[in-house]
Parts: C-alpha cells; structure tokens; sequence
C-alpha cells in the first residue's frame, strides 16, 4: 500500500528543521519520500496550500476522564480532588471504555497520534486505542496496595498487562507510579527493575504541588527528585509529569540520570497549584522536556495546539520575558521532545525518511494560519492554530482522520455512548 | 422578516443566568419570543442539541493587523514596538481594509458580534464592518499630533469620522486615545469634553506596562489612573483597556468614575509585561469588566473563547486560587460584561425579549461540548470550546455565519487579499 500526499508545506521538524514545499511518499507505514514524488499510488491525498506535520506526542494524560469534563470545575484542591476519588471509585469498565475512546477520538481530531496514559484499566483503555487508531503508550497505575481500589496488587496488574498486551504496534505496555505521596520505596524499586528488564517507559507524577514536597520532606527528609535520585529510582526510561515544584540541584539529578520532563501547563493553571516548570534551567542543564494535557478534569480539552499555545504564554509570563519558549522551541516540545521522551526518536516525532507515518495535515483554508508565509508558519502553529485545523491524520500510515471527520469510528456514536455513561455515573 | 431557531440550549446570561431549552423568535432584527415559538416564521433553523449564547463581546482590538500575524513573535518588547510602528507607518488604506476584512471575518466566525477598534483609518476599517456584517465600535486613535503619522490633527480627524460615520447600524463611530505616553492633558480633555457631547465611547490603553507607569509618575508626579482621574477625564463613557499595572487606590478612581475595563490576558502573556490585571479587586470595588483580545501581532487570534479560558487560566494561576474567576463569571464578562463596557448593556449581551439579534449557535455535536449537561455546558463553553465551534452567527438578526461559512464575504477571496497585502507590506 503506497501513500502519497501532495503538495504540502511540510514541517519536517528534522534537524535543520527544514520546511519543504512538495510530496510524501508512504509506504507500509512508513515514510519513504519527501519533496518530488514522481508516478502514481493507491491513494493520493492533495493537500496543496495545506501544512503536515509529524503527528503530535502527549506525554501526560488520564484518557478516560474524557467524559468527566466539565464537571469538576473552580473547586478548592482538596475538593477537587475527593469528588475526582469518588467518581474513579464508582466507575466500571463500560465508562472507562466510553471515556477512553471519546478522548482517543479527541485526540486524534486534534492532531495527536501518540499520548501517555497514567490510569488502571489499560486493558480497557487498549480497546480504545486499538479501535480509533491512535498509538498510546500506557503506563499502568502503579501504588502501594493500602492506597488503591484496583484488587490484587497494583505492580502485578501492570506485568500482567504488559505481558498480555506486549508485542503490539499501537498498543505500547509502560509503568505508571502515582506519586512519592502513595508508592513506597520498594514500590518504585520494583517498578523499576520490571521496566529495565523489558525495557518499558516509566512514567510518574512529580511535584506537581507545594504539598507533595513538604510532605515528602516530613516523610522522607529530602525534596522528592532528590529522594528519588537518593534510592536509585531516576533512570533513562523516566518521564516525570508536572516536575514544577524542582529545585536546580533536583533538575541536576533528573539530567544526571536521562530522566525526561512532560509539562503540564493548562492543567497546573486551572489547578492553581503555584508552580511553574522551570524549562529555560532545564534546557541549560540538558533535560529533555515535552508537553502533556493531563486529564479532562483539570484541562478540559485534550488539544495539543492550545496547549503549546498556552504553555508558551505561561513560560513568557512567568519571567516577564516574550523570548522565552519561542514558537519552534514550543513546537520541537510537541513533536521530536515528544518522541524523545517516549524513547521512540527514532520512529516518530518529525518526517523524516524511514519514520513511522504519523502526519497531520493542517487545513490551509484556516484563517488562523493566513497569511501564510514561510516565515511565519511555525508562528502561526504555536500561536494561533487551534486543533479543529487539523484536517486529515495518519497514524502508521493509516488514514484515521479524513476531512474533519474520524474514519475509525462512528463519532455521534462515540459522543452518545461518553453522554450514557456520563449519566450512569454522575446521576 | 421573521426567523425562528428551534430547539437548542439556550444560555440566555439574564439576570437569573437561564439556560432555556426552547426556540428564539426574531423580528426586524430583534429578539420577540423565547422559549417555545408557535406557528412558522420565514426563515427556520434547527439547532438541536446546538448551544445559543449571546454573540460575544470584544472590547480591544486593532483588528486591521490580522493580517500581521505571526510576523513579530517572541522579540523584546523594544523590538517589537519598532517593528510594529515600522510596519504600520508603511501601511496604505489597502493594506488596513485587507487585514480589517479578515480580523472582522476570524471574529465572527469564533462568535464575536460586536468589536471595539483602536486605530486611524477608521473610515477605511468601518468599510469591512458594513461588508462583513459586524458590529463595529470604532474608536479613532487619538494623540498628540507630534507623535502621529496621520495627517492633520488626530482629534479633529476622529469627529470628522464620526460627524460622516454616526447613525449608522452596525458601524459606532468612538474616540481612541493612544495612552498617556502620548496623549497630554488638553489631548484627553478635548477627547473627553466631545465625546460627551456626542454619548460617544472613549477607549484608551492604560497602565498595560511598567514602563508607563513609571514614565508617568516622572512626567506627572502620579501613576496613569491617578493623573487622569485628578484632571477630570475619567468617566462612565470610558473604557480602559489592560489595565494591568493598578493599585487598589486607583481601582476606586476607576470605580467612583464609572470607567469601565477591557482585560487582555493573551496579550499582555505573550508580550511579557508583568502585570495581571487585578480582576477580583475591581469586582470587590465595582469596576465593570470585560475581555479584549487585543491586537493579531500580541494574541495572534482574535478568538473570544481561547481568550476567555486563558484569562481564567492566568487569574487563578497568578492568584494560586482555583475558585477564582470561575466559569460563569467568564462568560458573563464576555457576554453582558461587554455590553455593559460598550454602554450597550440594554441592547445587547443577553438574549431577552427586545434585545437586538445577536445570536452565535454552537454545534452540539463537538466534543469539546460533550458530554452535554446542564451543570456543564457554561464550563465547557469556558474551558473546552473553542470559535471553530461555532456554526452559525446573527448580528441584528442576520445570518452573517452559516454551517461554519462567512454567509456576507467570500472567505477564500479575503484571504488572498490579505496575503497579497502581507506580501507587498512585508516583501
């Protein structure tokens, strides 16, 4: 099956991140041809006036909270976060899947072909991420038995996730750890000896409140990215989401052990937890930082262009400073930082020749991206583009989203079963 | 000419706040009945399961730089200013109605009925009010005539254009004053004492940076509210735009004036300049606010709904708050919180009986609005739509926007010319 898309400013988001006026060639799932693409193939799809670039990577998320939007707003923390317990407590599978898959479809829409989940139930989840078509990379909630409402314990759910779900090409099997407030030390230990031995991605919550950090300082006597250093835990297959409340001896540590960083901008707003990622001392000292939603509670869109877009703005605000997080450093966090924290830079995250085909194309017609001007297209990405741009995505080289429109699944369907099972749960 | 909208969810933001399932009954331009509407009507549209608010309310613009976007991104603040002044000093009346036909098609496609605009040429950006079917309040910019490329006097120039623009529908001639950095005590007076006269709007940016505040307190012992309210400018007539960097004593002056606000959240993020305008403290005083987005080359949409979660986002960010500016008080200051900036609050901002026409159906089938529940539908208006969700947009009961399309100008039309423009502005 050979794909080709003509006649696209296509970001590549390479090296020199060159932007290339032509074709790309598909093949098998991956990217064969960029620029002239001479001779015909099964499907040509026009994208003349239009923008690709390589599909978008969401390193944080609880996908299923999908349908919870809206209903969990302005509240205090603490609030917050009992009414978020006790509606987790009382779902069953049947929302799981009803959320999983309206937030893998909004994704999708948005122009995100890759997000990291951090739930339990990702063998439900892993239904939905099969059937709309989206990569999800998902990390399995891993806590301390007392602290759960999962049966058996937590760590042995998630290896026997992994060992059922392994060895797929969309479905990718990591460890998810709540956070220093609910793992012990043998906890992420063991967490970690399991990820090294299959190479698994470790993803996990990380002073992401004040609170977090003084209770780990009374609990454990250090700072939590020191306490993790501190036992062995930090490592290369590490993607810490939030990492806002860090010192720069703690963004040391995370370098010092290839830890990765997903920032979430909208969510740590909207919750007014205070804290901001210190990105610019990241980037000094070599973290590798990309981007992540969060949940539909705390964001409520999964939407990838407003949050590049907002985090930019935060950043800028934060240090009183419009050059901070320019427009391609915004963009280089969405895409290949993406890929970088995910341990997939070498298949996905820019168009390059031998990469996996996850492209997006951006409808040109959009009055959000004109004028368009070589100058200003990676701008207007970051800046003025919203995800309803997005026209037409492929993931692996399958079309999963034509013209606005899902074509893995039936959308009205999908809304309608999120609205059933919305009602189920909250009355 | 009577049209009917059957069947949506109507967010009517009267005093009550009703959300109203039922129809809209419109007549000569204005609002006739609400609720259940027998009999048939000239013209019928269904919106079930759609959403209907009032059309929104931009009090900031300088909407002739849409087609500016994306070209003066992520610079220091001084080079922004001399890039920008650069650009506009070259600009020809082609080069303003291109980017003003634009700016008023990418609001009324977001949901935007009714604008302010600070900027020359006002006679020039009043034709693509009337082309596009806008509503436009357009203040001239008014300064001292040392400071200005407009030939003649600015202020004489701002009542000839309302002496030949007044009495029009859709196009409300206004006074703009640059700010005080450029306007002296004779130019705010002379601008005060006709505006009056004449019940007209006077707008006017202030204390949006540091910077003026310092260069004020040098040039006139006072900070900028302080010194306008002590020369006797500030009244109910004004609106001031950012106001960002205030004291509580001169939120009271603007309180006691009856002086009206228009935040610009993005804007004042993007260009870094510190301050937050103190929203909770003018509501705790009684200053009227409302939203602006500003100008394209600070924001870079011109998108109410975008603007309406990051004002929120930044509020309870910098306040580490999470309850406050909650959902409904958002909508309201973008709402009947513009109307009542604009001194339009008894025509427009709700839809009630008598009110004009102004009507923007969101389309129920986007997922950013689903699931859709009463006790979510003003949260996900706030926090998860965007203007792509809008379908279809009245401005005095005209269709301007239909099924997502400009119904008055041709899109791809202004969009060309607003490239062509950019191209011979820019090179």
């Amino acid at each position: 099956m050979r794909t080709v898309i003509r006649n696209g400013h296509i970001v590549t988001q390479n090296r020199s991140r060159e932007i290339i006026n032509g074709d790309i060639l598909v093949e098998d799932g991956r990217i064969i041809g960029i620029g002239e693409v001479r001779g015909s193939a099964d499907r040509e799809i026009d994208a003349t006036g239009d923008i690709i670039i390589p599909g978008l990577v969401n390193t944080h998320s609880h996908v299923s909270m999908s349908i919870l939007k809206g209903q969990i707003d302005d509240l205090p923390f603490d609030r917050f976060l009992d009414k978020s317990f006790g509606i987790d407590a009382r779902r069953t599978d049947r929302d799981i899947l009803a959320g999983a898959r309206q937030g893998c479809m909004e994704m999708l829409l948005s122009g995100t072909t890759t997000f990291v989940d951090l739930y339990y139930s990702q063998d439900v989840i892993a239904r939905a991420v099969e059937e709309t078509g989206i990569r999800g990379i998902l990390g399995w909630a891993v806590l301390d038995p007392q602290y759960t409402t999962q049966s058996g314990t937590p760590l042995d759910n998630a290896k026997r996730f992994h060992r059922s779900h392994g060895g797929r090409s969309r479905v990718i099997p990591a460890l998810g750890l709540q956070g220093v407030y609910v793992c012990s030390t043998e906890t992420f230990l063991g967490a970690k000896e399991y990820a090294l031995d299959n190479d698994l991605l470790l993803t996990f919550h990380l002073s992401e409140t004040r609170k977090e950090v003084v209770d780990c300082k009374k609990k454990e006597g250090r700072r939590p990215a020191d306490y993790l250093a501190d036992i062995g835990f930090l490592n290369d297959h590490c993607l810490a989401a939030h990492s806002a409340w860090l010192t720069i001896a703690e963004i040391r540590q995370l370098a010092r052990s290839g830890t990765k960083v997903s920032t979430c901008p909208v969510s740590n707003m909207k919750l007014a937890t205070g804290g901001v990622a210190p990105l610019p001392e990241m980037f000094q000292n070599g973290v590798a930082a990309s981007i992540g939603t969060d949940g539909s509670t705390t964001n409520n869109c999964l939407d990838m262009f407003r949050e590049m877009r907002t985090l930019s703005l935060l950043q800028k605000a934060n240090r009183w400073d419009p050059t901070v997080l320019p427009a391609q450093q915004v963009l280089d966090l969405a895409t290949i930082g993406g890929a970088r924290a995910v341990r997939m830079e070498g298949r996905i995250g820019s168009i390059e020749i031998g990469k996996q085909a996850d492209l997006v194309i951006i409808d040109g017609r959009s009055a959000n991206l004109r004028p368009m001007r070589p100058e200003s297209i990676i701008s207007n990405l970051v800046y003025s583009a919203c995800g309803s741009d997005v026209r037409t995505v492929l993931c692996d080289g399958d079309i999963v989203v034509e013209d606005h429109r899902m074509v893995t699944v039936d959308e009205d369907k999908v809304l309608a079963d999120g609205e059933a099972a919305a009602r189920d749960l909250l009355g």
